[in-house]
């Protein structure tokens, strides 16, 4: 779409709805916002929104056991179970201050690193959700700079849970006509987001991850993952490692 | 989404957004039906609807060349321009029963070739637009086997005007309640699909698709694709040629 973007010199908007959908090197210009609501990126945002130092993101479970030797707090989960010989998964209500508060945390997901990685090529890659939605579009308002924002999916699937997060930052970033978007994702999710954000929690209830996290029991954090302005912080990645902006 | 499909012994509905989301070998056991309404499914459509025995996809220039010279008929086009040698492009207009009618076409698309043959390992692939949709969802009603809704895109991206196709048929199905779906993409569908129902040149106006024909004056045939029940030609892939069913 880079033909008919910054419309007017604007900047431009846009949506990837899966990893499998990003096209590295095109977003060199772009502040890539990373969403993964169910529960990846809500559980970052809460780590640091109770002191957490520092994520590093790893790849490997190997890579993670290697930390966790070596002292650090780990959270390592694939497909939304703990794996054992981590402190914790990725539930949000695992990173308490109690636990986070001045500690970097080392964190293998299923989904997360991959993506992390993918984003590299961006100008600056941030973690978004719900909870820092508030701080984070008056934040990217702030700069100048295009925005791609980089829904997470599920196995490389679209899906509903990042989509109206990603239609719900659209909406705030184009209420200040500093952005332009003929992308017809972006157009989608801010779509989507119209019709589920009257009530947010009844429009996930039909989402396939809602019915995945049910079904193992780890549905317990929904509605606080699908709440607004519960942190300032913003995730950000800086040689590799996420740490508040 | 294998592990929860197929809820209650019901036929399972999938969308796939792009050819870069579709997994080969996911569904073996499913009709295809291939959308890439603004042009080529409507035009293949159109030219089944005007007489046309068979339609022959092949994916290089220089094939569809070689068919020219032994004196086939020949749609081919790149990024919405008809190429020199060809007899016609890929609007639907072109397909007049004049042109067509008792002929077999050589067809070469952007997009179209690519996702024929991705959708090679279905149980059957056939072809959709609003043009042939009452035909197509009375057939598929007949069928007991699994849909998957195949979005073309453009250039691997997600696009509007598919997906509302996607949803229209997908509403036609479920309406029968043979069909279960939890895939988000096809939930995602619906919703947009209830946005532009009751004005879907409306609605369709803010596509990028939309502004691209606008740009290269291809714009004609818009109305035309988006119109319901103009044929009841199913095409269908027999042996790598498109023929009706």
């Amino acid at each position: 779409m880079v033909d008919r973007q910054n419309v007017m010199g604007k900047r431009k908007l846009e949506t990837c709805f899966s990893p499998a959908l990003f096209v590295p090197g095109e977003n060199n210009d772009s502040i890539v916002v990373i969403l993964d609501i169910l529960r990846a990126s809500s559980a970052i945002c809460t780590a640091f929104a109770n002191g957490a130092v520092a994520i590093i993101p790893v790849a490997d479970v190997s890579e993670a056991k290697d930390y966790k030797a070596r002292g650090y707090l780990v959270a390592a989960e694939r497909d939304g179970y703990v794996l054992d010989f981590a402190d914790f998964g990725n539930s949000p209500f695992n990173f308490t201050r109690e636990k986070v508060q001045g500690k970097t945390i080392v964190y293998s997901t299923t989904n997360g690193t991959g993506i992390i990685n993918l984003a590299s090529s961006a100008y600056m890659t941030v973690v978004g959700s719900f909870l820092n939605i508030g701080a984070l579009t008056r934040w990217l308002i702030k700069q100048e700079r295009n925005v791609l924002l980089f829904c997470a999916g599920w196995k490389n699937r679209f899906n509903l849970e990042d989509t109206i997060c990603a239609g719900a930052i659209a909406e705030k970033l184009m209420s200040t006509s500093l952005y332009s978007t003929i992308c017809d994702s972006t157009l989608a999710a801010l779509d989507l987001w119209s019709l589920a954000k009257n009530d947010i929690t009844g429009y996930i209830g039909k989402a396939a991850q809602r019915s995945r996290l049910r079904d193992k029991k780890l549905d317990d954090c929904i509605g606080f993952c699908l709440t607004a302005d519960y942190t300032k912080k913003i995730p950000v990645i800086k040689d590799g490692v996420l740490v508040s902006l």
